[in-house]
């Protein structure tokens, strides 16, 4: 079989602020694969379905000083992806499975040597593969892992979650209207747009908050910290507010002190491993019943994902971002 | 009995930045006191031994309109004490013996309407009442419960403790070269002094660090995030660096998601009742026995109050800072 095109994204220029489509990233044709004779050395050829675009792609497009948790110039960028095994040497990824994993490339078909942290994956029949990346995903995995792990949530109880989705009283923040309006309809207590609501008028209002869910961090985190219950937790997951710029710094640290707040870092992948069973064993059914609600914002074709990253960052996407780059 | 002096130190004014003798609190001779006829109302009278000057004496000296956790203008000051009861109207509190509580007033005989959160305790015959102010006091409670509940201490692990005093590879630092001998003779790996020698510079050469004991806040709380390893548990327990001024913004603040670090403010009140017996069970006669070593700046005089304050808001105190007002 002759070789065939495989595009895919590559990383071109770090970013001074936000990364440009084009510029900071750039979709590129020129390179071709023969599926049937590439050589897989003990490894897999997968064809690449849907790749997922997360706000911590920008914290890996460092300058190439900074080693650890880079993508590389020159080469694809990568991230959490589902791939159809087309051929494989290794037994533990049958042809015609599907992996699912952070280490997908942004290209048509990729071959890895080894599953590294990647997982081979059933799919329940009724739902696509997409949300498999969000709320059956990374996304879902690190809301269950870490508000199971740290949130010590108990009924009565106020949590604030920033970019967010109830089990107790919920106040949820959101960078724009439609996800306002997805917060709500999910059960969100309180649901304001904290683009153009004062939150610590909310926090005031509605607080003080016993659970922080902090995916924005700078000057969210300190109105959080300003507005906390005595004891209250603090789930740290990201602050967006800062990678494209600097870093608001947190004026509020020393009341850590006096409201003997406990903060957690939360990197699903170092919590996972006590969770995963229970979590595919349970939020995958829930979501396919209608039991727990998800919303994606789909984008078509490898071509768009230096445009869904932009929009990730600048947070004009309407809810999870997933691009699908082929159907099976 | 005719009445008899009881001199006090006064909060007069609320200091802008150092608290200053004379100025911030005045140390008052014109009141009196009958110890045999003053009215007790169910309560009971001591004369006081000992106090204890500690940091947090800075943030009670709030405007009035901070009501909270605050002395008040024109009234003594208060803090941890030791008294030795003359009279008691309450059957738990037997004249002859001894109070200790956070709520001893600065003056020479106090009456009590209740014991509150103070407690009627026994000496270790080779021990002094100033050490029941500090490593058998609430500062060495502070250490014992905060560290029992959340340093999570293993072998191997590096521990760096800002005004301190060893389990694991004990990192120390102090602002004067008094405390850094001190750190030292109990042990300490590596003592140096945060006010001459580049924290970032120790931290880099013998950290990462797994566990942060924080008395200092600000820019060596930053410090100690930069050079913090994964899933690095930090102690907050105060940050004087901010008290005499404007606390320092900590810029790292979102390194906190990517190491995935667990910060945990500690205020010994909320956890002593976990661990009261073990503490006083154990520690006491450990110290009289010399097992572990503590050390004082002992004051004689209610009238030098407001100087040890000073001293300690300064970090000119050699050691615990402790103030004698009588003897038995």
């Amino acid at each position: 079989m002759a070789p065939i095109q495989n595009a895919r994204v590559l990383f071109n220029s770090v970013p001074e602020n936000y990364p440009i489509p084009g510029e900071t990233t750039v979709y590129d044709t020129t390179q071709t694969i023969d599926l049937e004779a590439v050589p897989l050395n003990g490894g897999f050829l997968i064809k690449t379905l849907v790749l997922s675009v997360d706000p911590y792609f920008r914290g890996r497009m460092r300058k190439p000083e900074k080693k650890s948790y880079a993508v590389r110039l020159n080469l694809s960028i990568y991230g959490h992806g589902v791939g159809l095994v087309l051929r494989s040497e290794n037994p533990a990824v049958e042809v015609g499975k599907h992996v699912y994993g952070p280490n997908i490339l942004h290209q048509e078909y990729v071959v890895l040597k080894e599953l590294g942290p990647a997982t081979v994956l059933e799919k329940h029949p009724k739902l696509p593969w997409t949300a498999y990346l969000g709320a059956a995903g990374m996304p879902g995995q690190t809301a269950f892992v870490g508000w199971k792990e740290y949130s010590d949530a108990k009924p009565g109880e106020v949590a604030f979650v920033t970019t967010g989705a109830g089990w107790t009283k919920v106040i949820a923040s959101a960078g724009s209207e439609e996800k306002v309006k997805f917060m709500q309809s999910i059960g969100a207590d309180v649901a304001f747009n904290y683009k153009t609501t004062d939150t610590r008028e909310v926090l005031a209002k509605e607080g003080p908050i016993d659970i922080f869910w902090d995916n924005v961090g700078g000057d969210i985190l300190d109105a959080a910290i300003e507005h906390a219950a005595i004891n209250a937790r603090f789930l740290e997951c990201g602050s967006i507010s800062g990678y494209n710029g600097a870093h608001t710094p947190i004026k509020n640290m020393s009341m850590v002190v006096g409201k003997t707040l406990h903060i957690h870092g939360i990197l699903v992948f170092r919590l996972l491993p006590k969770y995963y069973k229970e979590f595919y064993d349970t939020i995958p059914a829930k979501l396919a019943s209608g039991e727990l609600k998800y919303s994606e914002d789909v984008t078509k074709g490898l071509d768009k994902v230096g445009d869904v990253i932009l929009a990730v960052q600048k947070g004009t996407n309407k809810a999870k971002a997933v691009v699908v780059v082929a159907e099976e």
